[in-house]
């Protein structure tokens, strides 16, 4: 993609690997594996921005990561609907307005790959079910067998929320609480970035939420909700997603920048604290100076962020 | 539904059956019948509004009109896919933001109340495929065959969208270019309305583009995209798809309400004429106070509108 802007030395970059109910007694093993996690993802991020590379490559490569780790609610570790398979959406945007997007695909390793196949290299913006695994097929995007995203502790919190009480395994105890409904319902993840060329990017991943309905759709694939990406921002929301798509979460934190000059963290407060009820979730966002905001309502955010003034930060807790 | 407002006498209503380079020398016969169509549309949503009834039940009465008449592109009378087939979108949502979407659904008879069983008895809002298709068994809702979808029309719009060309049928010459690409594209069939209680709907149904690729998304099922309502206003779209998903057209409209305090008309203006390219489409909507707009920036929009002032009007071209 070729930029009007001329390089600065400027580039930022957030990530989230979910938001919700994350319980602070978790052990510290499985706490430190999210954490080495999440600096993982960051890196590979700063790796590509910090030499002057491509904000949606960023993207891409941080949401892949994401996806090919089991921690997370998207690709591999994604959750079970309540038919016991995985159903899956990805969508990704950037400042040009370009976006792509896929739901309910069940044999995608990368689903953000194929959205941005979507945005690459179709007419059309958003895809679906069978049609969008043909098109992967056209576009050569990898699958994968539904065995490929089966995991225990997944399986383990759909057996829970479906009351089934025979769960024993370690570490799906260690990290949710199994009683809690709204424990498992958050899952997804996202980058955002913002390059030396002054290009920026969205682009978010999920799995949905455990013993979901089949077909359902959450704000991931959504433009406009889960993912959004404008001239003045960009940003990916995690949380409960039916919230995040009535409220427009994303082009409405664009648009009270755009409208009445709010800055980024001020816009994402406002529709995360005021808009969204408490518990609901959160948002990651980069604005064209660089700046990078982590905002949310739920007890904790996966979440990371750096720039190029020497940021560096990861952390799960309101201040961990 | 419980309404804070005590009832006025205020109501209004907009509908529209899809946007685009609509043919001026369509035979009169055909104009009549779109004429009488789109009459015949407006006043089943004047009827449920004019005893006080729900602005919810009057836009899917309407929408479920212009389904079952084979002049529009939604429902019985929707578009093919490039593989003969139709998938169909639809989406509602109403001034409390409650709201649901169907997309990809290949044997809903009424797409639009399947969106409405979403909103109103699922936990969800937005289903796609299969699982919509299931979830309207759960719910009870009309299913119908492939076949019934077929039409000689769009038929032959497909053969022509595809290069093919014996197309010979006069009724598919008399109403689009079939030389023109963009000819057929634009179609979809919406309405907004304000009830006697203040409350507000906006809904959205569509067969999407001739000859799309299966599993293509359009706007319509896009909360915040074809169809969006809040305290403030109801919009509904019509016309390029992509174009109006990367433009969250509906919120963008209620935004520039809500943050500069424009009137839905200045708002609309902005959005169809400063944000969008000329001839992507156009919206209707109405607001809070029973006004209503209808702007496009296509050749024509199918149109109508009417309030408790009186108004009463269909269109198809700028001044006709």
């Amino acid at each position: 993609m070729n930029s009007p802007f001329k390089p600065d030395s400027i580039w930022s970059i957030a990530i989230h690997g979910g938001a919700g109910v994350i319980s602070s007694t978790m052990a510290q093993e499985v706490k430190q594996q999210y954490y080495d996690s999440l600096k993982e993802a960051l890196n590979i991020g700063v790796t590509i921005l910090k030499i002057g590379g491509n904000a949606t490559d960023a993207v891409e490569a941080v949401v892949r990561y994401f996806e090919d780790c089991d921690l997370f609610n998207a690709g591999k570790g994604s959750v079970f609907t309540r038919e016991g398979k995985h159903e899956m959406d990805a969508s990704i945007m950037n400042n040009t307005l370009k976006c792509g997007a896929v739901s309910g695909v069940t044999c995608i390793k990368n689903p953000i790959t194929l959205a941005r196949k979507v945005m690459d290299e179709s007419e059309h913006v958003h895809m679906t079910g069978i049609g969008a695994e043909r098109f992967a097929d056209e576009v050569k995007v990898e699958k994968a067998t539904q065995e490929y995203f089966f995991t225990e502790r997944r399986f383990a919190q759909l057996k829970a929320a479906q009351g089934i009480k025979e769960v024993t395994l370690d570490h799906c105890k260690s990290d949710v609480n199994l009683n809690d409904p709204q424990a498992q319902v958050k899952g997804t993840v996202g980058c955002v970035a913002r390059d030396m060329h002054g290009r920026m990017c969205a682009g978010t991943s999920t799995g949905g939420m455990t013993n979901k309905r089949p077909g359902r759709v959450g704000d991931s694939p959504i433009i406009g909700a889960g993912t959004y990406c404008n001239h003045l921002c960009a940003i990916s929301a995690t949380g409960k997603g039916e919230e995040f798509i009535r409220n427009v979460v994303g082009h409405d934190i664009a648009a009270i920048m755009e409208y009445t000059g709010a800055s980024l963290l001020d816009a994402s407060k406002t529709v995360v604290h005021k808009k969204l009820k408490p518990g609901d979730g959160g948002i990651i966002g980069c604005d064209k100076d660089g700046n990078t905001v982590l905002v949310f309502n739920s007890t904790g955010m996966f979440r990371g962020c750096a720039d190029s003034n020497g940021k560096y930060d990861v952390k799960i807790w309101k201040d961990s």
